[in-house]
């Protein structure tokens, strides 16, 4: 607090500066810690098999909004975002952990409602509710989840194993989640403005699921398993195609060449896209919270990656001269760039 | 909520309350959990040794107040305390996960002086920062601590295994950092009603410091070791004696008969509690945040106990049907009630 020059204000860094300030002077020193901040999840090392653990806090009006937001669904995203950080490290999720602070305007059957929806992910994706923390809070309803798993250290794939010519491989399909958040809020607005007239989300059910009740992509796992598929690199996308793209280029010192054509975009949200004046490939670029998997696999994978439906194949990777391009649908080269998401809005 | 009766507000059940009921469905299902809700710390098979995991969440405005809390000093604290209930499972701890959410209130300087002290905390205790989250809030700052640890699972112990004669032994003092606080907030009295009366804390040091920078007992845990004693069932208190017992003695399917005399008050807590016009006893029964371990030990272990300093042997377990009781210095009896820490206070 000496130093004036050094005072800043958090936005003007934003959420990955912040991370760097904060961890850059940590180094490890516990044997059994082999991988700290800067991937999906930490591994840590614990005999035959190694554990994989990452965290992940969700705050009322900045992650969420209980306005469209049903308690039971955001209780089921707040698990499946976790889950989705353990399967991007190519590990099985097998417990959670969950924390959450409550303000006096939620009754228990809100909370229930919430905990319905993380039992039911608990469930459906065969992981345990093993601890966790309840208190109060001055405002709002703050979730924090820490999910853990496990798998071969042979198998944890990290952001930084990506070579050259290897395939850039994408899961489903993109700019879902991001429409249907769009959607939210115009109907908000719409709702706030007269008082009186209830939305209309008729026909918007595929890119409002996305939105409200995203699955972590499990089967992509299994799948990959199955057909003997070892990623060299993969991450989940939280942030959007372009922001996770880059991680995986700058933490592997590689570049990449994605072809803007390729990118899967499903009809029901470039209909959506299109409704609301926006480009489908932007969304798909910079959109978040789709929590596919983007990954990198040897060239010699091509086969076996082409009989799996619902891979696409994006591009590869080139030398880190080369940089991180999109070819765009005339041929021409555009610089990939991330928008991503900056989670450091204003507030008091 | 289509019941409307069973609509309730959860100041009504408490924190306990809360977290029964929204438990109490969950049924372990990976081969993996070996202990859930409901001790310190969830345990975990993994091979050879067992990991712990635990988590805590605190926010702004319940679990501190930023007028008297130096950042580094929350910092510091918000990783002690989960340390504390990792060395309560006779575990060692070795990551931590830090998720924060922080308004635009806060410099970058401010989140670096919190993080100072959580990275002098790691040093001190041998533990990585490995993860975390890091985002905004509308209001405040919140923080969600995970750490995990490990041991050989014939070391593991939980609130379970106290059994008919073990010994009741605490470590350290009780009720000074619940003296810190009636100061700390007697003083933000005092200043916010005259405006500007400097705080005089002098001559409270010992009071101040157990509220503000509480250490964890990893030397205790290590003492244990070396004499070879293995607690028959340990928990760190948190809450207050009374509150913490009577824990054990559930979970154990066991009374209690503690000493009031023997219960260990430093005497600057004696001091600090006279001049507040509050009695020792009653405060060290009842005063959290000591991070103290209580733990029960087969009565074999009487005279390595007593050759440790710092511990104190309050008492001893009985049958379940004597209940939990204290004698008085007078030699009548009374029952132990847990008043204990209940966070849900009203907000928004």
């Amino acid at each position: 607090m000496s130093n004036k020059n050094k005072k800043q204000e958090i936005e003007t860094i934003g959420e990955f500066g912040l991370i760097r300030l904060l961890t850059s002077k940590i180094k490890l020193q516990h044997p059994s810690s082999v991988l700290g901040v800067g991937d999906d999840a930490a591994v840590l090392d614990m005999g035959d098999s190694q554990i994989v653990v990452t965290t992940d806090l969700l705050t009322e009006g900045i992650h969420f909004d209980l306005i469209y937001t049903p308690l039971k669904h955001l209780g089921y995203k707040a698990v499946v975002v976790n889950l989705s950080d353990v399967y991007a490290m190519n590990a099985r999720p097998s417990q959670i952990l969950v924390s959450i602070a409550v303000s006096a305007k939620f009754s228990t059957d809100m909370i229930e409602e919430l905990y319905e929806g993380m039992h039911l992910a608990c469930e459906l994706y065969g992981v345990d509710m093993v601890g966790g923390d309840t208190s109060s809070s001055l405002t709002g309803i703050t979730i924090c989840v820490t999910a853990i798993g496990s798998a071969h250290k042979d198998k944890i794939t990290r952001r930084s194993g990506a070579k050259e010519n290897d395939l850039v491989c994408v899961s489903g399909d993109l700019g879902g989640a991001f429409m249907g958040l769009q959607l939210l809020e115009r109907e908000k607005r719409v709702y706030s403005e007269s008082g009186n007239i209830q939305p209309d989300l008729s026909g918007y059910d595929y890119v409002l699921e996305r939105q409200l009740k995203p699955e972590a992509r499990h089967d992509v796992i299994k799948w990959l398993d199955e057909k003997g598929i070892q990623p060299t690199s993969m991450i989940d996308i939280s942030d959007g195609l372009s922001s996770e793209i880059l991680h995986i280029c700058d933490a592997s010192g590689v570049g990449c060449k994605l072809y803007a054509e390729k990118i899967p975009v499903a009809e029901d949200t470039r209909k959506t896209a299109e409704e609301m004046g926006l480009e489908a490939v932007t969304i798909a670029l910079n959109g978040g919270e789709d929590y596919e998997l983007l990954f990198t696999a040897p060239l010699d994978a091509y086969e076996a990656l082409t009989a799996i439906e619902g891979i696409t194949i994006l591009g590869h990777i080139t030398s880190k001269s080369e940089g991180s391009c999109l070819v765009l649908q005339d041929g021409s080269l555009a610089g990939i760039s991330a928008l991503g998401w900056n989670s450091m809005k204003s507030g008091d």
